[in-house]
């Protein structure tokens, strides 16, 4: 039986008991609508940690003025049967008014990170996740927390954020789930009508040209952008938002390729924005 | 026998132990150099929790360029004298490099509360105060955590701090102490010469004017301010750095007395700059 908490006290007392009885807590941060993403999030910690938390909150410090907060896709009664399915044992789903009782004036900032990539168009967004998961982490107080890789920019900051903070944590990164056609699974692909479901295939394959392209020892940055980004534009439904390759660990741009890397794009196809990476080690 | 420990590792697994015992655990953050002010601190953490930690470190990052951090003073031996006597069970003692391993990225900001008295030109002071109160809360896990009024706008921060990021810790704050000519006891009145000491009463002496004054049914803050900037300049070795009354709990200036209200100063002695409040409450 999951338990469905929508009080923070409530939520502390019950994990009290838990940690009292020396269980391990997983912890998986979601905004809910919950996808094989989450479930491969869910699934891990339930096989890694005694209790896995499963937290359903659309946070709105995170979105920008024009950005979709009241239209984010909401359907609790589904995400409860995938948390059940995946072995989680408490959803927290608290309220706006439970999370932000009164005016916020704390505000938790990694910065540089957060200048690169959705940073750059997206302003304030990574400080409403900083803050949040901050929140969040003191409400659970998880000895594990899982993130996925599909947010490479959110994993990068949290695990900084962490390390800066002293959060007592450990981060886990999980791999992208995607489609049968290598679309990575987003709550935001309910979006697109089929046309558009279509095109969106365009952002996995051209990073699959891009890691061929590396594969093959191109190092120079600028013309693996210049491919990728006349690749892009050949699909008529898409528009860019950025191509770009940066340090996988400081999130910034490099010209040449040499150490590990982190290739992100963001591609609108119509209104839905979407957003895929890979990361690229050498070692 | 009380327990100097310098790494986060080692103090995690001794705290680990205690909490495993259910033991309560009580935290009085400090720059060392303790003083009676800070004793008092420390005797209320250990008559109020099973074990009391003391943190000894002068936070480089909440020093501003032109400040004192170098000639900040620090005396460990007698700090640890101070801890013993007044129940400290831990002193947690780190060096720069163990609380600040790589190059910090994330802080933690309280906006708007560090607009006005000391924040205004302390610039980032409050931001370096915010973000290693947070790393020593991660840290340290304490039950509750003892500051005194002395640093009221530190105070006042670190409570809506730890509302808005639901840190799992009580905030305690405690009266300021003073010497018997009313000087509060601050580690920076070492700097004071004879001459200097004796003005140095010139903060505490007006406060108790601006008390009377509210006492005696004043309202108009701007008189109150008038006769306080007036009284403190017939004092040579003095030089206001500011004289403010505010909200207690938003640190807004007000202009009418109604509400709970903080009167806060700091003043020049000589170089030496000392700071000196009291909260007026209604009810």
């Amino acid at each position: 039986m999951i338990k469905i908490i929508e009080k923070i006290d409530e939520l502390r007392k019950t994990l009290k008991e838990y940690r009292k009885n020396n269980k391990t807590i997983g912890f998986v941060p979601t905004m809910g609508y919950l996808h094989e993403g989450h479930a491969s999030l869910i699934k891990r910690s339930s096989n890694e940690n005694d209790i896995t938390v499963v937290s359903i909150f659309v946070n709105p410090i995170q979105f920008g003025p024009n950005e979709d907060l009241d239209k984010y896709p909401r359907d609790l009664e589904r995400d409860k049967k995938v948390a059940v399915e995946n072995g989680a044992n408490i959803i927290f789903h608290p309220k706006v008014s439970e999370m932000y009782p009164e005016k916020l004036y704390t505000f938790v900032n990694v910065e540089n990170l957060d200048k690169e990539l959705c940073g750059a168009k997206r302003e304030g967004h990574f400080q409403g996740v900083a803050t949040v998961v901050t929140k969040l982490f003191n409400i659970v107080n998880p000895d594990r927390a899982y993130f996925g890789k599909k947010d490479a920019q959110q994993l990068a900051i949290i695990k900084k954020m962490v390390k800066d903070l002293n959060f007592d944590i450990e981060i886990i990164g999980c791999e992208i789930v995607r489609e049968e056609d290598g679309l990575a699974k987003s709550s935001r692909n309910s979006y697109l009508n089929q046309e558009e479901r279509e095109a969106a295939t365009i952002l996995k394959k051209t990073l699959d040209k891009i890691r061929e392209m590396i594969d093959n020892k191109e190092t120079n940055v600028k013309k693996i952008i210049d491919m990728a980004v006349e690749n892009i534009e050949k699909e008529p439904l898409a528009k860019i938002d950025y191509v770009e390759i940066v340090d996988l660990y400081t999130l910034e741009k490099v010209e040449e390729i040499k150490n590990d890397i982190l290739v992100a794009m963001a591609v609108y196809i119509g209104k839905t924005r979407l957003i895929d990476n890979f990361d690229y080690k050498f070692n």
